[in-house]
């Protein structure tokens, strides 16, 4: 089987123009198929305060209304994600961009309304691979921005961590799918505050572990909690760390395995 | 040879999104291999107001600068293309919304400063069907947005008719091509104050007596020069008229022929 990377950017990358091209130049040269799923970072937010428009938060939650979908549209499909792709193809790695529309690859189901109305956001029900891996096997890098749609013809907004570890999953009936999660940290960390505590491998046992005594809490937890959901979905391998953990060999990040 | 349709739709349909609608829902029935080309009619103008960013001409012509070419390539490669992409995966027409930078597609140079600096558009000077055609023999229609890139990491604005008959073209070495110009009108008329006078068929003999009675002018000049270049590259048909001619026997449109 051959293996295929699956790499998620975050803002860390993305919100930055010389970050962003250091890193697409080392990652035009990864071999073997590759994707790249990417949000928006700041950008987002940044179009919707010039457009004066409000970002509507619930309990801590953004909400994504209409007009923060077209915005999200705009900036993840057309901003980020062409800028991304005009990039790769000066690094001489051919790509095509893609939302979840885009050869109906990602399809979603609106979320229900339950205490919170989140608007125009998207929970996976299917991923078809079909297109994506067609041009896969041509030597082309997917670029896929975090959005999905329901098939009825409504674009929706779905988290890029989902978006990354579901086309994971989905492709791991053809590959040895190893799942990259790039931010802005060296890795899980025993200590936030000292980037080099870098926990090098966890499994289920020492998660629980480092769950029970506090090590990782909140935020990180359904990081993982996904990590774990892909390995076990069939997903090879699933890194976290700094995105030079795909170039140097050096760096240190966090290995999670089953 | 198979028949490929390459339709072009201005502003006239993207701006009205029933008119869009039913377009896209007619359009996705039609058989064989397609191609969709499509600017952002006046959304694009319509956003840059929003953001307070003015809309610079020379000479009558809009000037593309950086703030321009982002806003077009968020309101056709974002807004403009996922929406079709979307509502054409609604009506059962799996689809791909391209770029000239998807797929190294369309490659252009930047207009070189003459006496006016346009900005950022893009000149094509090759076009690489290579992707587009592997998709189109899965069945998938291409959508493409009229932007190009310059294959050193620059997108660039080049205009929608010019991306169709440039595609249209590089397509007639493999199929035999209409290139369909969908606008406003219901082709080329005799009078312009009357939708009915469509001139029905146009030669080179019989549009260089037009131009001399003065009956073709102006506007219409460069765009039948378009089209009689795409029928000199082997474009096997070139129409023009409103977007029922597509789907309408009984409409009439103006057909150009060598």
């Amino acid at each position: 089987m051959k293996t295929l990377k699956v790499v998620k950017i975050g803002g860390n990358i993305i919100d930055n123009d010389a970050d962003l091209t250091s890193f697409l130049k080392e990652f035009a040269n990864l071999k073997g198929p590759k994707i790249l799923v990417h949000g928006g970072g700041k950008l987002a937010t940044e179009l919707a305060n010039k457009m004066n428009i409000p970002v509507k938060m619930v309990e801590g939650r953004r909400i994504t209304d209409a007009d923060t979908l077209e915005i999200i549209t705009m900036v993840y499909a057309g901003k980020v994600n062409k800028k991304i792709v005009a990039q790769l193809q000066s690094f001489g790695c051919n790509s095509v961009g893609f939302t979840g529309a885009d050869g109906n690859t990602v399809i979603a189901k609106k979320r229900p309304i339950s205490t919170i109305d989140y608007g125009f956001v998207g929970d996976i029900i299917k991923v078809d691979i079909s297109i994506s891996n067609l041009l896969l096997n041509s030597n082309i890098t997917n670029v896929f921005s975090a959005i999905s749609h329901d098939k009825k013809g409504q674009l929706l907004n779905t988290n890029a961590d989902t978006i990354a570890s579901e086309l994971a999953i989905a492709f791991s009936k053809l590959y040895k799918v190893e799942l990259y999660y790039c931010f802005e940290k060296n890795g899980v960390l025993t200590n936030i505050e000292n980037n080099d505590s870098v926990i090098e491998q966890i499994n289920q046992k020492t998660y629980q572990e480092l769950k029970e005594t506090g090590i990782i809490n909140e935020g990180m937890i359904p990081k993982l909690d996904n990590c774990f959901y892909a390995l076990e979905k069939d997903v090879s391998k699933v890194c976290i760390g700094k995105s030079n953990m795909l170039f140097n060999a050096e760096s240190k990040f966090t290995t999670i395995l089953n």
